[in-house]
């Protein structure tokens, strides 16, 4: 079975100086906003600022970032302050009268954008207070990560109050994301805080909800699929938006089931679950000609909608190196370490800057051409990349010590 | 000078026969829905339905095209019944109850979405029906078209009457793409019903009202760019949006002003501007290394946010090929005539369907190579390109009369 041991040492190094000489420090120093708080994304292949706007996601998920790195690396001390700069920048101006979280901000603080029907500002927020609780044992930031956690089921529940998109009537739909979203937060939240309660459950019965709910409603074993969007019956709706699937998403999905085997100490049914997913998607997502995951790709494999759905990003294949390497970690499948290492290389040589600019960049044409040379925007930004470092050199470190 | 009259005996002969013998015919043989009327767009390479789903722009669009064609080539029937057809989809299912047109409908004519800051749908709506009136003499269709004016007026003035974005208190912008559309409206109203008085105006006084506001607000002289987007005082705001250019638009733009200048048999106030933009975002938009029109660009070279920037999209090029014809056609200037051929063999090159599928390929990577093979989707369909070699064609048929 590979890997071996030495393997697995070398390796875990890589992830660890990468994440610690490379990734993480470059945010520090280009993105964060000494002068009025929290952090900037968008920045140059330099790491110079192209737009002084803020992402309202990011300072929650920067806060996560860096209290996790804190968490298992020490509370170096520029972590720590970025992270806790984050979370008071979404205190202090990120929120609007009733409390829900805007989208965008200006540098100093001023509202640019909301989007009154979705919650994932709150959903970052919720994970980077849970994370900035548990390193520093901030009581309110914990008390912030119950009440952003509320109010994400609240949106979720009544659709943000804003008056419903017309199609919810016409065509009524459901959407995978919320779903993943509510998982994560779940799963970090008990991480940090504990089994705790929250809107009228557990976290643990959160995750076994959402789980039921992403098996029974979006799981299409006849299609050998997991859907994005199916309707209010469960049903694949057999238009472009329906028949969209992401499997970079998808696979995030089933690191997700995965990680909740690995915490449980096994689960056959989740197991299962989880593997199946990723191997589902794997065989629609993978490029066969030009090697990485595809963007989009559809159900029937008819043409998508989205004309960058054959382009490269990111993170799919960050959330698809974590979901290898933990499915080989669960099962020694040799397989898995195969697809692994093939994502691995396959990403490092199309995405990392090789310039020595810092973080990777995120875009690239199908063929593997970088299509835009920025390395952050309202989108990128310290999240992703971060999170497959430390969780991979996490994963390694536990399996040597065993 | 170029081009020598066998030159544009040729050249014309191609954009008729192209248009009359495949362009149109797609259209109609594979779009029009016999059984619930309108068109649908949503199609693939070979013509057969993706997505029942219909766009309300692409009603009005279509109604405009075969309208058009009918006034150019001759009623022939099946055009004629199309365009009608279009209009009564509108009429009898694209409404909601306060009349606003929706943005897309489900195949039998139930609503789907609405998008009530924008006024597009009327837009087209509003050609679409001037054009059909003008060709069949439509009495209600010429009321119709003067009444979508009226509304596009007033979502223009009261922003739907929808509670503003965020950002409007925080950084109040104003946009190219209202101007340019009422622009385009004022014109075909005028060519179809007259120099009609709509909205406190004549469609002239709107013309050149629009005109001057593109020149004072838009128009960078110090920058040599048509700005997309530019704050209340006009100036430049420097973030991803502030910054983008759309190099096609413009290039559309250019040749709505050059087309007045045609209209009128001379402005050379209005001649030089439309020159001064043609040749500015020519520049700026044509990719030196593989060729073509580049879809966005930055002001100052950054990067762009969008990760298709590079994308070559077909409409662009089909601005261009219009906008260089025409300028080569006020000017007698040989190297308006070079650009005109260089992005026609571009664009044949690229966006022809060589295996005879129909209509034109939509989407290709910057290299050229086609990116997704469906030949229409809720923004693609029977508008930019018959639109390009009907005007070329009409534009080397008066010329050749001279």
């Amino acid at each position: 079975m590979c890997y071996s041991v030495d393997e697995m040492r070398v390796l875990r190094e890589d992830y660890r100086r990468t994440l610690l000489d490379e990734i993480a420090p470059f945010w520090v120093r280009h993105g964060w906003d000494r002068e009025h708080g929290g952090i900037h994304t968008a920045l140059n292949e330099d790491g110079s600022l192209i737009d002084s706007d803020k992402s309202v996601w990011f300072q929650g998920r920067a806060a996560w970032t860096y209290s996790t790195l804190g968490q298992a690396y020490g509370a170096e001390g520029d972590w720590t302050r970025l992270a806790g700069s984050c979370l008071s920048f979404l205190r202090e101006h990120c929120r609007a009268d009733d409390g829900k979280l805007y989208f965008t901000m200006t540098r100093e603080g001023r509202p640019l954008r909301m989007r009154r029907r979705y919650a994932f500002s709150e959903s970052f927020a919720c994970v980077g207070s849970a994370a900035y609780a548990q390193l520093t044992g901030d009581e309110r930031a914990a008390l912030e990560a119950m009440a952003y956690f509320e109010r994400y089921l609240e949106v979720m529940r009544t659709g943000g109050g804003v008056e419903p998109k017309v199609e919810v009537a016409t065509r009524p739909m459901k959407g995978l994301a919320p779903q993943m979203i509510l998982l994560a937060m779940a799963q970090e939240l008990r991480a940090d805080l504990g089994d705790v309660t929250v809107g009228g459950a557990t976290c643990t019965q959160w995750i076994d909800r959402v789980i039921d709910e992403v098996e029974t409603a979006f799981l299409k074993p006849d299609l050998q699929a997991l859907m994005e969007v199916v309707g209010e019956n469960n049903e694949v709706l057999d238009h472009f938006d329906g028949r969209m699937l992401v499997p970079g998403h998808a696979i995030e999905c089933a690191w997700f089931i995965l990680h909740e085997v690995r915490v449980r100490g096994g689960d056959a049914r989740l197991l299962k679950l989880g593997l199946t997913i990723l191997d589902w998607m794997w065989e629609r997502g993978w490029d066969r000609e030009f090697g990485g995951m595809l963007y989009f790709t559809d159900l029937k494999g008819l043409p998508v909608q989205e004309y960058w759905a054959e382009m490269k990003f990111w993170w799919p294949h960050n959330e698809t190196e974590i979901a290898t390497l933990l499915a080989w970690h669960l099962t020694g499948d040799e397989s898995y370490a195969r697809k692994h290492q093939q994502v691995r290389e396959w990403s490092r040589k199309v995405f990392v800057d090789t310039k020595g600019g810092g973080d990777w960049f995120g875009y690239a044409h199908r063929d593997g051409r970088i299509s835009t040379r920025l390395k952050g925007n309202m989108w990128k930004g310290p999240f992703h990349i971060p999170r497959m470092y430390w969780y991979c050199e996490q994963l390694l470190a536990e399996r040597l010590r065993r």
